[in-house]
């Protein structure tokens, strides 16, 4: 008996039935979700010195390492949540009507203020990122984002049918965006600019005249800004966030954020969109297909809803200043102890949780690549990076970063001071002085 | 000063100089994204007699009168897991290994082996059946939905262009699928088979024969079938609950499922999809779809899952068999009362959190439909049952049931019994004899 899903018979005239045969194919859209990321580190050779414990500063979740616990008060109103048995029930699609106003008043600017009505809750930064990507374009648009950048918008667009136009950041002006070439690639398709400030992976933090020369762009040809901060005023002291809606009159913004980084809880699932439309740009419309959309599997746990006034009100500051002392402690660790390692050259962050570390490739011939030169680290150095290739780099040709990657700073101490040794032995067991010119970008 | 997005000026020449003005359309998509339920509400005149206090029967959410709290060991679970500090951090995207098994053990039978592969945990049953129709649907294909129904079938298939196909329900046999309507549907576009079992709105449980009948079908044709088991096990002790899955050797069955209705903590967003392919149908290629799809937003809270083996494995017997024993007999009140009104027919449920009632306009001739009759019950009773026309009908075409509407019976029993003696007064004023054979189709 043949248990495939089709049989072929004959009959008297010896003639062939065909019973009919299961045939099932996955959609295109799931064809169409690429990960990057996932594409890149699964075709890598990762196999770690059987002789040093391995040290991972490729995962971009900060909880991992179990140094950088949330609060105790984020627990609490958790449990003051669970307790109070009102928060088991269906929410509304947008979520709660007070969590919606705690948000409203936490992000709310003279500038740019905010009501409960600008704010729709998601199931994590990912799913505010995803309907604001879906209510703003249609197959056939593209979106402009970062290069190097998150992957997750290049996902989630692909698979909607939109095209992805990469823009470049200049490592040497601190991941700064190539104006010039952000405007040249804006066409009558463009639905969307997207800005990540702070910024995954480049850890860099634009200033307020950056940020306005972005806005300026934006106006001049009527796009509107996707601004993914969901690394907001986690900057470190000598510099400050400023969220781009305060920032401007004119252009409409849906700015996505939520509780994954900065209160550290990431697989909570609690995102945001605020929707700032001072100048009536979005209007009714835009608004109305963020409910519709929200209809589709609704949003955020409700006990984590249920929790966010006490969350967002009762968190200590101290907690803040504390991730961002620790998370700048480490990265100048590991700044410093990888500016003096010849043919590296790191990029100085300035906020979030990443430092972006450039390879003289023509110093290291035994290497092709990024991704040739993270596999051997790892063989070698039980020391595994995130080579920029994962961020989509090579697809996007831009000449002036073939081969950085990426360090998560949220390891403990030790943790980061080992692998900064081991990456100097590595190095200097690879480094083939060629061009005594230097490279140095940020020094 | 226009505040208004674009200018149009004179210049030297007399000649108009455009600028590019703000047009930001919402997507097709958004636009797209239909709520039937919230349509047919939001277009109601809905004022309630002041006299009195208002009785919502309409509301699909068991937790909302407080009378059906979840068992002390769910909320015991979830603090377990925040206490354990190790669920803080991001899951898979398909869910914590430990807690797929969870569920694979749970569900898992000898016809129907489940291991952790099979499970893939997503934000809400709802982002599973979303999960399981953009796996199986292209845009163009079709996809077969009962009639009455759950909308969100049809809300998320028109969303992403697929065709949505309306079969038959027949009320005079406890709401059985027509098969021979449904059979008459397929065609070479038909992409999935939706099955909802026990019922929303219907409140009726399948025989093990009707299931293997409507199995037959669907091995015929070739055609998976989507199971939104949500309620299985949800039925009165005289009945069984079968899940289609150990029915069929051959039929792929994606079924769909969470803690929303038998945990009773609709909000929490924990859902699942279990993978049934013992004849290989699927293939990798479905169960790599659906890890892929999984990427794009992440699923559960991870608080829920970490909590979600001890849900599984805790709760204790006599929680299910209360929860049970108090929607079997708030049925019964209602549908003892309403089986005594002239001019009214209700089916009596076997399971789930829901009664159909018939309405026999004829013998109502001051109302249009269904929507008029439950609008004036609203004005004069204060009592809100759903029309049927919400949960597509009137689309549909279906003569059969015309004029149905809900009712929820999870509200405490003497809010039941006054608003079903509330409905008995509304029908006595209004009920006008004209024929006299029998309508009652359930007795």
């Amino acid at each position: 008996m043949e248990s495939k899903s089709y049989m072929v018979q004959m009959n008297g005239n010896g003639m062939k039935i065909h019973k009919k045969r299961w045939n099932i194919r996955a959609s295109e859209m799931s064809k169409n979700t690429l990960n990057p990321i996932r594409a890149i580190v699964d075709g890598m050779k990762l196999s770690p010195n059987p002789d040093k414990a391995m040290i991972a500063l490729s995962i971009g979740d900060p909880t991992v390492f179990g140094n950088l616990p949330t609060d105790e008060k984020v627990l609490q109103a958790m449990k003051d949540a669970m307790d109070s048995h009102k928060y088991n029930g269906y929410a509304p699609s947008v979520g709660y009507q007070k969590s919606r106003e705690a948000v409203a008043n936490f992000y709310c600017s003279p500038e740019a203020p905010l009501e409960a009505d600008d704010v729709i809750l998601t199931s994590g930064c990912s799913q505010a990122i995803e309907l604001a990507i879906s209510v703003l374009c249609n197959p056939g648009n593209n979106i402009l984002v970062p290069c190097p950048g998150f992957s997750l918008y290049k996902t989630l667009a692909v698979s909607l049918g939109i095209e992805i136009k990469h823009y470049n950041l200049l490592p040497e002006k601190s991941w700064e965006i190539d104006l010039q070439n952000l405007e040249s690639l804006i066409d009558e398709k463009t639905a969307c600019l997207v800005v990540n400030n702070p910024s995954n992976p480049c850890g860099s933090v634009y200033s307020k005249e950056h940020l306005q020369d972005i806005l300026a762009v934006a106006s001049r040809h009527c796009i509107p800004i996707l601004a993914d901060e969901i690394y907001g005023d986690m900057v470190f002291p000598e510099h400050t966030f400023y969220s781009m809606a305060p920032l401007t009159n004119d252009v409409p913004i849906l700015s996505c954020g939520g509780l994954a980084k900065r209160w550290l809880v990431p697989g909570w699932r609690m995102g945001w969109i605020l929707i700032h439309d001072r100048n009536q740009a979005f209007g009714q419309e835009i608004r109305e297909g963020l409910v519709k959309l929200s209809q589709r599997i609704l949003g955020a746990c409700t006990i984590v809803q249920g929790a966010l006034e006490a969350i967002l009100n009762s968190t200590p500051q101290e907690f803040y200043q504390d991730t961002i002392g620790f998370l700048k402690s480490n990265s100048e660790i590991c700044f410093s102890a990888l500016s003096s390692i010849p043919g590296l050259n790191p990029v100085r962050p300035s906020g979030a949780m990443y430092l972006m570390v450039g390879i003289e490739m023509e110093n290291f011939p035994e290497f092709e690549n990024d991704v040739d030169f993270t596999e051997h680290l790892v063989t070698e150095q039980s020391v595994f990076c995130l080579p920029a290739t994962a961020y989509p780099n090579g697809e996007c040709g831009n000449p002036l970063y073939p081969n950085y990657f990426r360090i998560v700073v949220t390891v403990p101490e030790d943790m980061m001071v080992e692998a900064c040794s081991r990456i100097r032995e590595f190095c200097q067991l690879h480094y083939r002085p060629c061009n005594q010119e230097s490279n140095d970008l940020d020094q």
